[in-house]
């Protein structure tokens, strides 16, 4: 088992995760493999291919460009992991068999992430659209890894498998930023002011009168916290109720 | 707060989240939308569309024939949604102005798998390709979630989008962090229920004259879908609001 504390990759880590498409023939995947990297934060890719590829096509993939640019392309698998200590790659575990111990996705990131904190060059790689990874590239590879799925061996899309496990490398750092979503919570005084002016109108309309289970002094204050209002709302609120007080004093 | 345990879904638990495709036109996506919720369990996708939609060509998506024959289509979005409890929109978080909390991936499939887990229905909307959600069905969520990226803003393919999502959502043994517990949230058409009467409440008492930059249809919908009320607050609310109502007529 790994540590829970995981290290959040920094951009020079990021640059030694090296993608690998071993086989893939249409270039729109290679476009949507390219544009996962681009989302995520890394940037070498790396394609292995006895044809020549259609990376023009590919190279027009939205937010892709600069993937694009630098990416190299192969006819040898050897030489495209040539310089990569841990190789991970990618299978959907059909029938085939495996001489490889396969560790689920979120097993295999995180080593992936470990290396890369390290400074050692990691590679994920993923096989031909068709028929996935061949054994022969399987055999270079130091650990294998697969999408934990509904339905075992089932084969997911080329883009959207290199998004998933890239994304899973990637997320640990993501989580930690970003917005904490009660910053702009009402402090407590302002969601009594509410409360209050609440309080008078439930009187008023003769709400009280006719549930009197509903407005005994805790019930009132918990239906009010539970919303759990803003600064902002809490103020509007405030408002309305004033205003439906006002009105019925007319 | 929950503990930090968090449940492994099991597929009836699944069968509650409902993938909403809200403006998407390329077959291809929808297409690979429906893969990616057949690869991870999920089986309920709504697609919201003004336009005849080519569904017989995103019908032949490879391993997603189920989710796209039971797939419905709607032309309004808050009927797509009306049976849903927690709504998440998915945004990129440009420069548009958003009034509601936006949540990390891995902090919002959390509060999704909480509510599965409990068997209410929760939806994940995605919006069009080209401009993402519009700013209308964004009202209509309880809350919003963005999928953090290496370069903020930055949008990514609709169907990888997915897959990371859903992915997130189906994963076993993520770390959800510390999640606020979700009681049964009150269905969206619940809340329309309440938002109606509110409505009707702002006008009657004059708030919405003296405060019309309060009371746009949106704005009272973001308002309200914001307090994220669970079925007995919606009801104990409405039920408030029509007493205003009565009271204002005598």
């Amino acid at each position: 088992m790994l540590p829970r504390i995981v290290p959040v990759l920094i951009p020079e880590q990021k640059e030694n995760l090296v993608v690998v498409l071993a086989g893939a023939r249409n270039p729109l995947n290679i476009g949507a493999a390219a544009r996962a990297m681009s989302n995520f934060g890394f940037r070498a890719l790396r394609i292995v291919t006895e044809f020549p590829l259609p990376v023009t096509e590919a190279k027009s993939a939205v937010d892709a460009a600069e993937v694009m640019q630098q990416a190299t392309v192969h006819t040898s698998f050897a030489e495209a992991i040539a310089d990569c200590g841990l190789i991970y790659g990618t299978t959907a575990v059909g029938d085939r068999r495996l001489e490889h111990p396969v560790e689920p996705l979120p097993q295999a990131a995180a080593h992936v992430r470990n290396a890369l904190a390290g400074l050692q060059r990691a590679a994920i790689v993923f096989g031909s659209e068709k028929t996935g990874m061949t054994n022969e590239q399987m055999s270079y590879c130091s650990s294998l890894l697969t999408i934990p799925m509904e339905v075992h061996g089932t084969s997911m899309n080329l883009g959207q498998s290199v998004a998933v496990c890239l994304w899973e490398v990637a997320r640990e750092g993501a989580s930690a930023g970003e917005v904490a979503e009660d910053e702009s919570l009402a402090d407590s005084a302002a969601v009594d002011r509410f409360e209050g002016v609440l309080r008078e109108g439930l009187t008023a309309t003769g709400y009280e009168a006719k549930f009197p289970a509903n407005c005994g002094e805790e019930m009132t204050r918990r239906l009010v916290r539970r919303l759990r209002l803003n600064r902002k709302d809490a103020e509007i609120w405030t408002g309305i109720w004033r205003q439906v007080l006002w009105k019925l004093r007319q």
